[in-house]
């Protein structure tokens, strides 16, 4: 696929702008509405980078960005084989820039920003995933305005891997999508905002950024054997003997309020009990958008403690699911990934973060 | 279980209220946090009807109330077993009442009152479900303030069936508990408030309540055979497979972001079309908690309505998982199922109400 260099002097960084050098940006374009067209079958994402650049003329004043187009797909495909490839992608060049952008489809943003804070411990710049709402050619299109956001915090932003939208940078494992229209399309879930942008220009919160003293290490192992299943009143136990069938290692649970899990009439307790037997790590979180899961709480929650399932806490369900796919990457023992999974690895879990160096280990 | 019918002098209806005659109410209570005690292994619903009704002393000078507990259950263990009992005292009493308020746990309540607005068909008085965060005992609970509000809304709001939290009256078929711990736990999703609570009291919009002039009648039969299914990067579809072996008769998806499902890897659209040939009737959501799902929009979405998948369009997953139940239990024929979850039955999706009388029919 074409790459586009931004060399032409009308788009050199203003030696005035605010910040001093003019910081070096790769732009790693994906796909996506921000990307797409009209099609007799609806939007496709066809348009290339250079054409979603020359949309861009104002915030490209200030860096110098070279672009490349790596993908080209609707975010709902975009899959653990794409993950690997944008962390390679990402991997190649980061020592030669200050920050990266990732153009992506909104639709499995938060889920691909989460997976990549897993993947790229110890990452020492900023990358940054953004989207639109709206192509970049529709006159109300939001997308020049996240791609400046993006540029911004890719510029001057701690290190780490955050989505920039609506004016809002939220940390790569705390992003939802919670709109399917709205220009606010991602919240940032049980932890504040990375950044925002305002009269004063981007302002950040480098505390906020979890930052490794770690050496930086790809670690791209994936598998995807982890199923998350979203309860609901009157589910059969015997869906679990099915799991087990289909070979899943892991299973994230989608309970009730603040932790329920129901156990009259179709008792689900054993059914966990018996996959957390045979190998399956078992998850629990909430299936309420906003706020902690707390399985302590409740007789009901207590029992699911009991039965072996591994709390969420305040971990987002797209955390939880793409972290479970990443820890399988780096081992299968249930004992060890429930040891990592209840570190705070990459800022998607309350607590101190806990060093790469001692991941999987007792605190 | 201990009935407690209030005609003490005490609490006698006042004369000088702002209503002229005392209303007779009905509450019925289901267990829950709002009637839960701390014990050794977490809180447990274990307080009884009269013990709860001596904290709503103010609210009940106004009503004449009666009060039964037909239940005592956490509500993650409430089902579709549970909304058949409830539904049965609702209808046995409901016309010596002029309105009936359900405390009820906060976990499956919209779950609960979504199912109870399609068995009750042409309602002629308001159901409200209520119920706290915290404890009625506890000093700082929101227990009284939700039951004053379910109170006045049984009282004076329209026909129908509603959740009463936090000062707000949220349409039944509209509700979400979207907090774990916040009182302001239920959002009324892509609906606007039916009623809330200010300095001028309760204010309804009775034109929010969607009535019906249809003769009242119960329809109570359900089949718990429908899987709500969250989808996640990667899923296989070996999955769907499954899905007709545990002989389930309808799949909500909820698809990511507007509407979008992978097929790339991992084919799900071909997964799909297998299980509608088998005759499962499978319904497409979107799992962003705000706004619609529109499948037409990208092509991956059209590829989705293409494979045979009805959309669900502004309802929530609450309401497609119960609405499917309930249809179900009237009709297994999957065309017929088709056309009764694409019409408007209560309030549940945008567009103009169908009569019962007309339900499953073409328009």
């Amino acid at each position: 696929m074409p790459d586009y260099h931004l060399t032409d002097a009308a788009v050199r960084p203003d030696p005035s702008a605010w910040h001093q050098a003019p910081r070096r940006l790769l732009l790693l374009a994906t796909g996506g509405t921000i990307a797409s067209q009209s099609s007799a079958n609806g939007l496709v994402p066809t348009v290339n980078i250079d054409a979603l650049l020359k949309y861009c003329r104002s915030a490209l004043q200030h860096y110098d960005v070279t672009a490349r187009s790596i993908l080209q797909l609707d975010s709902s495909n975009i899959q653990p084989e794409e993950w690997r490839l944008i962390a390679g992608a990402i991997v190649r060049e980061a020592d030669q820039y200050d920050g990266i952008v990732i153009t992506h489809g909104t639709d499995t943003m938060a889920y691909t920003a989460s997976a990549l804070s897993f993947m790229l411990p110890g990452i020492t710049i900023p990358v940054v995933l953004t989207g639109a709402q709206l192509p970049i050619s529709h006159p109300l299109s939001d997308a020049t305005e996240n791609l400046a956001t993006a540029l911004a915090m890719a510029a001057r932003g701690p290190a780490g891997v955050f989505i920039a939208f609506d004016r809002q940078v939220i940390l790569g494992t705390r992003a939802v999508k919670v709109r399917t229209t709205d220009f606010h399309a991602f919240e940032s879930i049980n932890y504040p905002l990375v950044g925002y942008v305002n009269g004063d220009g981007l302002q950040t919160d480098p505390a906020l950024a979890p930052h490794s003293s770690a050496p930086f290490r790809l670690m791209d192992q994936l598998d995807p054997a982890v199923f998350l299943l979203k309860l609901t009143p009157g589910l059969n136990p015997d869906f679990f003997v099915l799991l087990q069938h289909l070979q899943y290692r892991a299973l994230v649970i989608e309970a009730f309020g603040i932790g329920g899990i129901h156990y009259l009439h179709r008792d689900l307790l054993e059914g966990i009990s018996q996959i957390i037997a045979q190998g399956i790590v078992v998850v629990v979180t909430s299936q309420c958008l906003y706020e902690r899961s707390d399985f302590s709480r409740y007789e009901t929650g207590q029992r699911v403690l009991d039965s072996g399932a591994i709390p969420a806490f305040d971990m987002t369900s797209e955390a939880c699911v793409t972290k479970l796919i990443w820890i399988l990457g780096q081992t299968r023992d249930p004992w060890q990934v429930g040891r990592w999974f209840r570190q705070n690895l990459a800022g998607e879990l309350a607590g101190p973060l806990t060093d790469p160096a001692h991941w999987g280990q007792a605190d």
